[in-house]
């Protein structure tokens, strides 16, 4: 089965290179089943109704969520779509589910959003929310795509190295940063630390610089606006074989090389 | 000026890589100036006296520290040597220097060490500390080059922008894993969020896997030790002209493909 | 001199059990000077220029404020009024100062306002912007007040024995909940690492305690409000000689025992 | 039932405040069950066998940890002791019992340790492992007593209320500075955010004070030794019908007045 995940959208700067990629890229008929992660969607913050219709109208199949999940007051609302997904390790009885399991012209396919705790808020555990879910999952497909969205690394590539063999792929989200480890673990696991984003280049993680270095500079809060300037989509392709064991994964930007405010170099 | 940064050292499994690296690239001859981060480099955590002097062997020409300085008590002596630099924004009349100028063959270059303070202990602005350090530096070289020692990547991402024009080049360290998003910015500083790290690819940025994954599943603490599987150099090749903009920037992995405990792709 | 000092004010309960407690106690002819924390004055998040006029009509001497100084966009405005003070380390170039020395029938004094740094925003170091401030205060007056704003005992406890002998006293406040550790230090500096705060006590910190908990329960924000039922005053009375040292300092609870949801017991 | 609820135990000062008061307040005539928080118990970190015993001989019935459970190797075999708990919200599988029900003189009473996840690190949720207990203890005894051991105010109030009805007691530990909001919530449940610890009140939280002010000076971390000087015993009196619901909760410090290094003043 041939997978498509999207790093965080932000904004509208993101949903427009998204559109763009979908269709410059071809994406729907390249890939059996699309993932995104549409935490920082609308206004670089949560998600709306209207968002997540401009998305759905994509044919995007699976939306992840993050630590921005409630940022809107809809996002509850949002998450009683069945293609949202929202973190499985927030506590029981939260609105929407933490996992699905959906339907691809190539098979069933479950992806799990996991919320790392490291330097982010206590939410249960993610390793042993896996393990729970995992026995479920299992009965219906091989193929588990987990988003793990989570800040430290040293988080991120331990949960890859226990999910391996039983996860198809741990893709790590909410750095907005892409990072240059792709690889297949020993038990056949694809793992990248972090996806980055989809959105502007141009600024601060997706956002316009000057409010964020007034920011550092004063403590004084500031009104962050998501940055439009040299969008770029960041993704990954995924093969996994039937079995559920990875077979390769690849990076893909769009535009390949974003013509940033400056110049990218050697990232390919 | 041809510089190589090198990320952070890795115990014993990244001094010997690093011993590789600079007979098989043959990195004196490349290069004009080299520099790299020494913070794990003994048994993983902080610097010896005997480390050092096995690094300075390898006629390296400027070691830069972290949050991990004073993790060995001899850290203190070490920070006496003229080759090691100490983030600069550690309170005033802590031991050593916060920033070095240095003759190469190709002229003086000036490095600066930083830590962030996001999801770190709060030491003094980073900001505002290179603001102060500047105009004195900026008298002896237009060659600047930050190690920006950090975590969040927000505020890498806007140390970046802020010295942009005034800084050479701006290379994350800290997080041990190489993000994807080499640039130059729009003055012409050369700008990385993480070069990674130089050490075992194995485990769980360059530590044995199963005690920190035990850590994450029972809280108790568990002794971490240096990984020594399949070492890799992660580094960055920067070229800076004389005006002290940079020309370009390049990674480098040493070995190119880690043989890892599985494959690496396309991370190139 | 006789100096009160009271604990953050939260809202419009705080408001209205301050003007009973100057009516009552009748604290403009007892004391020579009155300090208050007023962070939490608007609402329980920052203050208007129409709190600040409210506050002021009951002649309160100094204002202090802390890390929700800046939660309303008035509140760089407010700190214009030169009875207001914002933390002293704050980075150089905020708008307002961070001190204050006054006239008050007894002489002068000054009032320093200092954040503490951990588990809270990386500001500049507070042990070190007193050193900075003394020497400048220390030609005006003697008698020193330092409101220390912070979260952790070792931070606090700390900075009190770092002052003692220089502060006349070192009052902390921002947890909303009064210690019990008055005492005056070994060279004469009053010390109590949290005053408490001046609002209802029936809920938690000051807020609806439904909100709160739900938060704790589901990760979901939710809108806090500020509780109004059964507020209490919660100050220190402090006097101190000429020569800057504190003679006694004695807590203060307007009422006695505040009847709480439930009953105040062995307090006082 | 007469309760008597000692703060966190620092060192061998604060064992040896402990055996004075055992004696001269003759604590085991005059209450049922004493319970005492032993997490700093040996050199101010976690505990041994050895001082387990010593401990033991005083005839305490319940010792109770926190986030220094395991920062003495022999900490995991300590938890096998019956008389021991840890926190409840540890991981599953980790070592020891996160409640007791033991028998007194006056009956069964039940105690549950509990840690905070603000500013601490992310354990599982204490509100709901409560919730999970209770049904189990509740077949067993009326009296349950809380060891809430957690940093921040919100989350220990919000706790407080939670458990409202529920808990004879929840009694806050781990900030070694006691707070002066003893009361009876609503529903009879006795309330203190923290009880204080037992040891020398001269230093920092229970340490010599020039190592911790050298560390925030300089961030070069210091060897923390207990200090010894002018000890007290911080603890709490508590009464409970056989309902399960509060009569009264008292105060005790002992020596009443610690000379300090100075002075205490009204704290009684
Ligand atoms: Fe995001
Ligand atoms: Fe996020
Ligand atoms: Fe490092
Ligand atoms: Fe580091
Ligand atoms: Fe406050
Ligand atoms: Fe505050
Ligand atoms: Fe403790
Ligand atoms: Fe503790």
């Amino acid at each position: 089965m041939k997978i498509f995940f999207i790093g965080d959208i932000v904004g509208r700067a993101g949903r427009q290179i998204l559109k763009d990629a979908f269709k410059y890229l071809d994406l729907r008929s390249t890939y059996d089943f699309i993932i995104a992660n549409a935490e920082n969607a609308a206004g670089g913050f949560g998600i709306t109704n209207k968002v997540l219709d401009e998305l759905l109208q994509l044919d995007i199949d699976c939306l992840t969520m993050g630590n921005h999940t409630f940022d809107k007051k809809e996002g509850e609302q949002v998450l009683l779509h069945n293609k949202v997904i929202r973190p499985a390790n927030l506590p029981p009885n939260v609105v929407g589910s933490g996992y699905g399991i959906f339907n691809s012209r190539a098979g069933k396919v479950a992806v799990v959003n996991l919320l790392g705790r490291i330097f982010m808020q206590p939410v249960d555990c993610p390793f042993r929310t896996f393990d729970l879910l995992y026995s479920e999952i299992k009965k219906e497909t091989n193929i588990i795509v987990v988003d793990f969205h989570a800040e430290a690394t040293s988080e991120k590539v331990a949960l890859g190295h226990y999910l391996d063999g039983r996860a198809s792929a741990v893709i790590g989200t909410h750095t907005h940063v892409p990072t240059a480890d792709l690889k297949i673990l020993p038990n056949k696991t694809a793992y990248l630390t972090d996806v980055g984003m989809t959105g502007s280049t141009a600024g601060v993680i997706g956002f316009k610089k000057d409010p964020i270095i007034q920011k550092f500079l004063t403590y004084i809060p500031k009104k962050f606006e998501v940055e439009v300037e040299n969008p770029q989509l960041q993704a990954v392709s995924i093969d996994i074989d039937e079995s559920g064991r990875a077979r390769s994964i690849e990076r893909v930007f769009y535009p390949e090389e974003a013509a940033f405010e400056g110049e990218l170099l050697d990232n390919d």
